[in-house]
């Protein structure tokens, strides 16, 4: 294995900015379970860092390190012993019949959730308006347990993409139809908001369908990524 | 406002432990909007700490600090301006229709987020066995939204719960039978399992009905606060 230089840790903790991900293409993942994910798909490990002589069964080179090291380089609060400079997957644009749309969700948790249900219920393509958080951001990236690497996450201008498409939009929304009551169709958008201002107002228009999730309790609302995942076991079935 | 002593400050950084909150039967809750959730309940607020010379509207005695003490004493990354100590709910042994069980969940957010959407759904008792992470868990005190001066969260042997109760148990395990083909009774218990484990081996048993949600996508499982929604939105109509 090769040495690990000073450089080379600045460099890896600077894959913790968006604009550097973006202008490099690369992104890091931890956990041995996350680096097996990546070693089953076509992308490529660019670099590994170890704490322990494991090997990655990659041709990457492969950094042995400590753990002090490592911590100081880890976006976790308890570090793997492998850490990942991985190249961002390149999708071909193939719609599945149902495609999710969020508008602004900002929390890294909720958003690798999201990530994580969809993949759950098959959905290929996920669409974000340009202020959602970064899919490549190390916190989402941890919480989408593997599904970033199926999942083609794109971000544009919302109000573009529905033009273009002949779908239906069903957007949550407070005051939309019980969602008991609204028919699945075959293909549609799903159109989820921020977590709390919810669809943004030059969004609201372009929803066909305004549904919304029936509660009888005392929570003001729900959890956006347990919203998404309650609708899309409605839709995608 | 009253000055705060450093045994004050080490008091309330006490209650960071499950055995000091459980001693003294009280916990800790941040931010404005919380606070604001727990006047409106009969829940009485111990003592404030406020960073700004706000009022709090309370009869409690209330410090003025400042922002490094705060910083100190929060468990936020981000601290508020406003922390309160609380005593614990008492809640009356009033069962709902449904009953939510959780089996070993450990992460605080996904526990918080499970009490806001059993709230959401009505549900207001919650059966937890003894190795679920305390609900008065800083943490989860803040996923919650404030649902957690609305559900009664308690700790018990759940062999012993549902011996002693004539509800149907359904249970979500991944050989367990599609969850669009099962018809949902008025009342029953619903079982969610560990995040890496699912359901404990001694507690398969006690399942009348184990169901499934059906997914056709890569991820290898749902996060649970996600199937938990899921589910209590298909049977708390």
């Amino acid at each position: 294995m090769d040495a690990l230089s000073k450089n080379k840790i600045k460099w890896i903790r600077s894959l913790r900015l968006k604009k550097n991900r973006d202008a490099e293409g690369l992104f890091v993942v931890e956990g041995t379970k996350m680096v097996q994910e990546i070693l089953a798909t076509q992308l490529s490990l660019v670099e590994c860092l170890v704490t322990t002589d494991e090997s990655t069964d990659s041709e990457a080179v492969t950094y042995l390190t400590d753990i002090a090291t490592m911590k100081s380089i880890s976006g976790l609060s308890t570090p793997s012993s492998l850490l990942a400079v991985v190249r961002k997957p390149e999708f071909t644009d193939s719609k599945s019949s149902w495609t999710l749309a969020l508008d602004g969700v900002q929390d890294p948790g909720n958003m690798g959730t999201i990530i994580r249900t969809a993949d759950w219920f098959g959905i290929t393509e996920i669409v974000c308006s340009q202020n959602t958080v970064d899919c490549f951001n190390p916190k989402v990236i941890q919480s989408t347990m593997g599904s970033i690497f199926r999942v083609h996450v794109k971000y544009e201008k919302l109000e573009d993409y529905f033009d273009a498409d002949d779908r239906p939009v069903f957007g949550a929304l407070l005051e939309g139809e019980n969602m008991h009551s609204v028919e699945a169709p075959v293909r549609g958008i799903l159109l989820m908001g921020n977590e709390g201002n919810g669809i943004s107002e030059s969004l609201v228009n372009s929803i066909t369908h305004p549904i919304h999730i029936p509660g009888k309790g005392g929570a003001e609302s729900l959890n956006v990524s347990v919203a998404t995942g309650i609708l899309l076991s409605k839709f995608c079935r």
